[in-house]
């Protein structure tokens, strides 16, 4: 079968070894002839009069909407669905941080200083511990729930002060988030707004409660849950699968929802039932961006977390090496093509949360009351598949695929850390030149931007050997590392004035965040550098790259760096070509508004000439 | 222009007078062309790598999401939306209710009997008429805001005992409303869900709360605040648009918005300023479903409602009368056709909820607190506007256009009332076969189901003449008033059994309910003659049609009378025939789960014949 390709040569090569499997790899070809319409964003299905698109001849729909009213409407439905992902995720990890702090799970909080910093910043007065991860948890979950015309209260008390006056201005600053979220749908439904500036300022208002809430609050909740990042080395790829364990890989984005499972899996009860199956143990195998979150925190899980696999579009690859005995899952990205490559190499899945339901999978609601319940399910399926599977299925893992020596943990805290406690290093890095600029390379990965992971991996390339520093969150940083660019002897790739700074401190020039939720671990770097400097965030020489977005959520990341000011690239434009205005107001007007500016472009040299430029027009306005 | 064509015959000819007036009688000519994967359901946009779409070749889209996959996550996101958008209705009505209970707006209760109805079915006790509305508007609101694990308490208090119990069984009662359709989206979105069974059950999940808050509350609420329907007759049509008055058309759902505004108009000293301005006064012509409320309760309304004018599709030629100085609108069937339109014939609109700004209108958000300011800006507007665009614009209004004796008003009370106070009279008829059974067609009109209210016309008629008594709610009542076939008169076109009932009693064979939000009052309907029997609603010799449904609302009626147990019928498909899965279940397998059953027949004489057959085995089975 004809086949797409990847930034990954060895992830090609195995697929193509398994000439009877199809996966999305082969489908890329199968879907390649793109309706035209879709992807300039000019079709409408919303009514049974349609669906309705616009050309030259049909310039407005039956009901009378126009291509900017059309291409307006999808893009901020696409960005309130992609936001209430992000809302999901913060809401379950806000409620178990909840039930954890009422004793339920009988899990221990791990990271008691982030919980105190959050406390801090929240205003909270509390001495027990417990109580004060309640009260923590009630302030984010209270926000959520507020009606959309009542203003959320953590924003101000998060947000970088120039920003929050900027937002306000804008009338950007919003309700509730989930009413948000609610009242952009409605707003996008048949013959409600036709307004598209106005719909496009409702897109930023969600990027405001997506970035605030959905990514900086998720990871901090989680750090408190699960332990804060450090800084270590760690093993990628498929080489992190050890067929002497019953390997149980986890998809999702919800980390807190295995904290339990985490610590579960090697208690010396269960280890001595996988050794009785004949196996060394439990093992987790990371995979999408919860794998990120277990590699981010890895360091406390050194026994039960085999390492990071892979990105989206390795999961179907993963499954095919047969060394998996379970899959877990408790949000996207969770593919659908992974269901009939699970049932070839007979996998069991699990979902632990309904809206990831896979069509063949069992469902158990997790619920940290029965959280034990839920990992004694879990161990005893696994235990189950490893014993019946392990006979039948021919298992194939390259070791050769993957690197021993990536860099993780990386934070907004564990880097400071790193650098000395405070920013000045960095910054005087960048004020020398040793540093040209910063680039965010996050997202996801996709198959259609040249490849799986393709433009990613040359836009960085293009990037450090611009001196530009890479800083990566997402399935991003999945491609990243598995090629290589996250490992210490990536400096050689660099510009020579970035590969100086590399090899002094031991560092890849490519830093990995972790998972797209990360994204607001960036926005927090960001914020405490433009605050060193005592400047706003879109003076800083630091630009934005989502060149391989793929979901809806990655939209909403979109308009969270754009209400920050930044310049945004995307390799594939997210279908608004269709719309005079929206492709106007997002690329060019946007920049007197928020700062921010959306780049489309399909080049990856062009790409990093436009992101080097206007790092430098910022560093020549600095004067540096 | 070619145009497609009406049942509203004397419409047709006024449209096709205005020779330079595009219209979406027009474009559905230049829309004509349809995307067969949009139609059948198996487009997918949801992430970069698409737009994909199934065929034979392809299978599966890269994700590897299947034509069950992707129809069931179109079909759940449209009724989430449709969901949100009724929910937003009832969520504004129940503020506007506490707010008027806090002494807001300055507006007094003018149903206390629907206050008092209400505060037994919630249990509450209270004396004070205020705090009395405070406390069932704030039930309404707390349950709304529930997380989605949390039951919602109101669902088993207004629900019919054996459909709860029903529900209960099936899992499928909702909670926290607002978080319901919020992880409706969530689960749509790319990478999540891949359940067609699943997504199905959350959308009739979503059609309980629908029907029971967006539909039943939302009626009983505004009848608090506004008064409950009388019956009575009245002039509907183009005739209603009287050109000596300042006429100010209303389009929207959510009439307790301008409950203030129809007091103030008839004030005094407001009268005397549109006097002085060369006119009679000022008036309020109906348009879409909020005109249907106010026909219904016209009786309240006798001196500033002029009459309900015409539903979604007749709004532009309501402009194009020239009789409309200015366009108040807060919510859809607002179509953006009426833009253009607006502008030609030099009316402003104002649109008082930002979810249905439109693009050259004013936004004034509707604030009960601010009532007076709100209803005084528009008093300025339309005087001003009545001012400087009647010396330039010239008024055709075909007075020949509607009826004058359209019999309205109809309500579960009103309708109960006017039969003496219970439902043994009508019982007798329908087991005495002198009334065959009940069909209520209802929900929108489109322009595709064989023109501009054609398929809802035809099929009353054919319903009508087998005895079958006809009920509606909706743009299909605006399109049955307007033909003539809710005037008394109509009998004629009934069967002779129904024909000598109508007659006896002086009622048309077509009983007007108003605007789609009314569906909830026949629900109210169907569960007093089933509790008035002893026996669950799917027994009863009653079914749906919602032939020419248009908007995603109407698929959340749908669920909502799949939940009951009722036959419905579309005369277009809603974008599901694609899928094996989605097709068998809902118009086989569910008559087996909630005893509903959808039903897809685009010719008018098989669906009367199929309606017709459910009736009769239905009263086979009862014994009548």
């Amino acid at each position: 079968m004809s086949m797409c390709t990847s930034a990954d040569c060895k992830l090609c090569e195995f697929l193509s070894s398994k000439e009877d499997l199809e996966t999305s790899f082969n489908r890329v070809e199968t879907q390649k002839a793109k309706c035209k319409f879709g992807k300039n964003g000019v079709c409408c299905k919303l009514c049974s009069n349609g669906p309705c698109k616009i050309t030259p001849k049909s310039p407005r729909g039956v009901c009378g909407a126009d291509a900017d009213t059309i291409v307006a409407r999808n893009f901020l439905r696409a960005i309130a669905a992609g936001s209430a992902c992000y809302l999901h995720v913060v809401e379950t990890t806000a409620t178990n941080l909840k039930n954890i702090g009422e004793g339920k799970g009988n899990l221990k909080i791990k990271s008691p200083e982030t919980l105190d910093n959050l406390a801090n910043i929240f205003e909270i007065v509390e001495s027990d511990i417990n109580q004060k991860a309640i009260k923590v948890a009630d302030a984010v979950l209270k926000d959520l729930y507020k009606p959309r015309h009542e203003k959320m209260d953590l924003v101000k008390k998060l947000a970088y002060t120039p920003r929050f006056k900027k937002w306000e201005e804008l009338n950007i600053l919003p309700g509730g988030a989930k009413s948000e979220v609610f009242d952009a749908i409605v707003k996008t439904s048949t013959n409600l707004s036709s307004d598209p500036v106005d719909m496009l300022f409702n897109a930023l208002n969600l990027g405001i409660s997506t970035g605030i809430y959905g990514l900086v609050l998720t990871n901090l909740l989680n750090d408190v849950i699960l332990g804060a990042p450090k800084i270590r080395q760690a093993k990628v790829g498929f080489r992190v699968i050890d067929e002497d364990y019953i390997n149980i890989m986890t998809t999702g984005h919800q980390h807190s929802n295995i904290a339990h499972l985490q610590d579960r899996l090697i208690d010396k009860d269960v280890k001595k039932r996988a050794i009785e199956a004949g196996a060394k143990g439990f093992r987790l195998v990371g995979c999408t961006c919860v794998g990120q979150d277990l590699q981010l925190r890895g360091e406390h899980y050194t026994e039960v977390f085999s390492g990071h696999a892979g990105n989206n579009y390795t999961s179907e690859a993963v499954l095919a090496t047969g060394g998996i005995d379970l899959i877990v899952s408790e949000f996207n990205c969770t593919i659908p093509g992974l269901e009939p490559v699970a049932e070839k190499f007979k996998v069991k899945m699990l979902c632990t949360d309904d809206v990831a339901k896979k069509k063949n999978a069992d469902y158990i609601r997790f619920d940290m009351e029965k959280a034990e319940d839920l990992s004694e399910t879990i161990i005893s399926e696994a235990l189950e598949s490893y014993t019946n599977r392990r006979k039948t299925v021919k298992i194939d893992i390259p070791k050769d695929h993957g690197h021993d020596d990536v860099v993780t943990g990386v934070s907004e805290g564990s880097l400071k850390e790193f650098l000395g406690g405070n920013w000045n290093g960095l910054i005087d890095l960048i004020a020398k030149g040793k540093i040209k600029g910063i680039a965010g390379v996050v997202g996801c990965s996709n198959l259609t931007a040249k490849g799986h992971d393709v433009f990613t991996v040359e836009l960085t390339k293009e990037l450090i050997k611009r001196d530009i520093l890479v800083l990566s969150a997402g399935c991003s940083s999945g491609g990243l590392e598995n090629v290589g660019l996250m490992s210490p002897g990536a400096a050689e790739l660099a510009g020579d004035n970035l590969k100086e700074v590399c090899k002094s401190l031991g560092i890849p020039p490519v830093l990995n965040f972790g998972p797209c939720l990360a994204i607001g671990r960036l926005e927090m770097v960001a914020t405490e550098l433009a605050e060193t400097l005592g400047v706003d965030i879109p003076q800083l020489p630091l630009v934005l790259s989502a060149p391989q977005w793929l979901e809806e959520q990655a939209l909403a990341d979109a308009a969270f760096g754009l209400t920050l000011g930044l310049p945004l690239h995307v390799a594939i434009s997210p279908f608004i070509d269709g719309s005079p205005v929206v492709t106007k107001v997002l690329e060019e007007d946007l920049v007197n508004i928020t700062g921010g500016r959306l780049i489309v472009e399909e080049d990856v040299v062009k790409a990093a000439d436009e992101l080097e430029k206007i790092i430098e027009t910022r560093r020549t306005q600095m004067n540096i």
